[in-house]
C-alpha cells in the first residue's frame, strides 16, 4: 500500500524514544530506508545517511514516513516546510500520528496538485465487531509492560522473525503505527473507539492453524493511568496463551508522568495474569525481556541473571541476546 | 439542550434491561416523560400510558427518546416507520445507540423538511485531552460492577440524590448514554477514541472543593472481555477516593457472554483496588450495592446479610432501601 523505499523524516525528535517509529524501520526493515531527514536539534539518530529531499529521490525514495512522534502527536509547525517540499518535489507522505495528513489543508492541496498520496495509518480503515469472548483455534502470545515504551514491539516481532527462522507458522501482529507502517497492516488500537476495542484484537488474531503463534504487540501498561484501558483490551481479546514481560529498568518513573513509579515485575505479572486468565484460563508468562539499551553489557547481564533468578523465568534482552530463550520457552499447541 | 418532554420508545425491546434508558429516565426524571409507545412484541413497561405520536403531541411531548437498545447499538428496521412517523408530526428524536440518527439519510431529510432536531448523545462533543494522571482537589466515588447492566448507574445517581437531600456538595457524573439524556451531560466514554478515555474522565471530575463529591457512573466491569478497557479507564480517570461494588445475583453469565460466569466480589474488590490505588493510594471499598430485583423481599435481605457479613462492607439494595447506607460510609474530605 506505501510505496517504498521510504526517507525517514526525524524533525526535531527530543530524544531516541520519539523516534520509535523510524529506529523500527531501520531495525526490521532496512532495505526499505535509503536514509533519514533531520531538523536543527534533533536528538534521535538512525545511523543512516542524512539526505535532502533531492538526494532522497535521487537514491530512488517513493514516500517519505514521519518517524518521530511528539506528545499528543501533532504534526509540529518547524515539520510543515520539509513536508511541503516533499510533496512538491514528489515524494507520498506516510503518517502515524493522531493528527492526520489529510487533516492538514496545505498538505491536501499540494498532495492533490501534485499526485501525490498522503497516508494516515492511524485511522482505522475497517469496522471492527464488538469482542465476543469466544476461544480461538491457533496460539498467542502477548507482551505486556511495566510502562509504555519499554519494548514490547521489538520483542514481538524479534520473537516472529526468530520463530520464522525455525520454520515454525507465526505472525507478528502490529497494534500500533511503528508496527503497521513495517508490516502494511494491522490495528491502530489507541485510535480504535473504546468500544470496539477487544474486539479489534480479536478480529486482528482470528481462527489458525492449532500450531500458529499470532505474536502480538502489546501497548501501554495496566499501571499506566493515561492508557491502561487500551492495555487490557489488548489481554481480553488477544486472550493470549502466554505473556512476556517488558520492562526497562533505569527509567525513573512512568512514561510522561513525573509523579508515578514503575510498577514491579510481580505486580504486572500478578494482574496481568488475573485478567487474561479471564478469557484464557491456561494462560502463563514464559518469559521476561529486558530492555538494557542504556545499561553496559557486565551490568546488564548481572541485571538479567538477578531478574531471572528472582522470577524464575528465562530472562532475556532481544536485542543484545536475540529471542531465542523467548521461543524455546513457548508452552506446546492445545490439544 | 433537548427539549423536553419527552415520549419514551420501547421499540421491540427483548427484555427490561435493553430499556434501561427509558427506565433511566422514568425513575430520575419522571415528570420528563408523558409516555411510553412500544411495538409488537416488546418485553419492556415503564408503566407509563401507552400512547401514539399523536397523543404523545396532544400531552405536549416535544422529543421522542429511544429508550432501547440492541446489542451493537444499531437502529432496527422495524424501529423507522415511528420515527419518521414522529419527525413529521411534530417531534425531535433524541438517541443514545453506537448508530447514529444522522447517518440514516431518511431521518436527515425528514427532520430539515420539518425543522425538526436530532440529538445523537452518544457522539463525544469535546476534545478531551490524554490524561495527566495529576492529583485534583475534591473527592470522587466510583460504581465497579461484577458485570454490565447491574445498577452501576442507579447506585451513584441514587447516592447522589442522597447527598444532595443532606445537604452535601454532590454532582452525577454520567458517564454513559441514559445518564447524559437524564442529567443533559456528561462524557459517551464507549464511543471516546482508545488513547483519551481516563483523559475524558479526568475532564468530566475536574478540581472541586475539598468537600465536594463527584459520584462517577461506572461502566462494564474489569471482567467483562468486550469492554474491560473502559472499565480500567474510568478507574485511572475517576482517581476514585471510594469504590462502591455492584452485583446482580441471579445472572447466570456475563452479559451478552453465555460463557462467562460472573466474577466473585473479592476478585473484583481485590483487582479494582489494586488498579484504583495506582492512581489514589488512599481509595477504600466503601460498600457494596446489590440489584435485587430478581428475588423477592425475604430472599433479598437474607442474601444482602450473608454478603454484608462476609465482605464486612454496608451492603444495600439501593431501589429497595434507599442509597443511605452508602452515604454514611463515604469518608471524610481529604486534609
Amino acid at each position: 500500500m506505501i510505496e517504498t523505499p521510504y526517507l525517514l523524516f526525524l524533525g526535531d525528535a527530543p530524544d531516541a524514544l520519539a523516534a520509535k517509529v523510524a529506529q523500527g524501520i531501520k531495525d526490521w526493515r532496512p532495505q526499505n530506508a535509503v536514509g533519514q531527514l533531520s531538523l536543527p536539534g534533533c536528538k534521535a539518530d538512525m545511523k543512516l545517511t542524512e539526505m535532502t529531499i533531492e538526494q532522497a529521490l535521487d537514491a530512488g525514495a517513493r514516500t517519505l514516513v514521519i518517524g518521530v512522534a511528539n506528545r499528543g502527536g501533532t504534526i509540529a509547525p518547524s515539520w510543515m516546510a520539509v513536508l511541503e517540499k516533499a510533496l512538491i518535489a514528489g515524494l507520498d507522505l506516510a503518517s502515524g500520528l493522531h493528527n492526520l495528513l489529510k487533516n492538514e489543508p496545505t498538505l491536501v492541496a499540494l498532495a492533490k496538485e501534485h499526485g501525490r498520496t498522503l497516508h494516515d495509518v492511524r485511522i482505522p480503515s475497517v469496522t471492527y465487531p464488538i469482542a465476543s469472548g469466544e476461544p480461538r483455534r491457533g496460539m498467542r502470545l502477548l507482551a505486556v509492560g511495566t510502562d509504555c515504551s519499554v519494548g514490547k514491539m521489538y520483542t514481538t516481532i524479534a520473537m516472529d522473525a526468530e520463530a520464522k527462522a525455525r520454520g515454525m507458522k507465526s505472525s507478528f501482529r502490529a497494534t500500533g503505527q511503528t508496527g503497521i507502517l513495517i508490516t502494511g497492516n494491522g490495528v491502530p488500537l489507541d485510535a480504535v473507539i473504546a468500544d470496539f476495542m477487544a474486539g479489534s484484537i480479536e478480529w486482528l488474531t482470528p481462527d489458525n492453524d492449532p500450531d500458529h503463534w499470532d505474536m502480538i504487540e502489546g501497548q501501554g501498561s495496566l499501571f499506566h493511568p493515561s492508557y491502561s484501558g487500551v492495555t487490557l483490551a489488548l489481554i481480553h481479546g488477544g486472550a493470549p496463551d502466554a505473556l512476556v514481560l517488558c520492562h526497562e529498568p533505569t527509567r525513573a518513573h512512568m512514561r510522561g508522568l513525573p509523579g508515578y513509579q514503575l510498577p514491579t515485575l510481580e505486580a504486572v505479572r500478578d494482574t496481568a495474569l488475573t485478567m487474561a486468565r479471564v478469557v484464557n484460563p491456561g494462560c502463563e508468562v514464559i518469559g521476561i525481556s529486558i530492555n538494557t539499551q542504556h545499561l553496559g553489557e557486565e551490568e546488564a547481564l548481572a541485571y538479567m541473571a538477578e531478574v531471572e533468578e528472582r522470577m524464575g523465568l528465562p530472562t532475556v534482552d532481544p536485542f543484545r541476546q536475540g529471542a531465542g530463550r523467548l521461543v524455546d520457552a513457548l508452552p506446546a499447541p492445545k490439544g
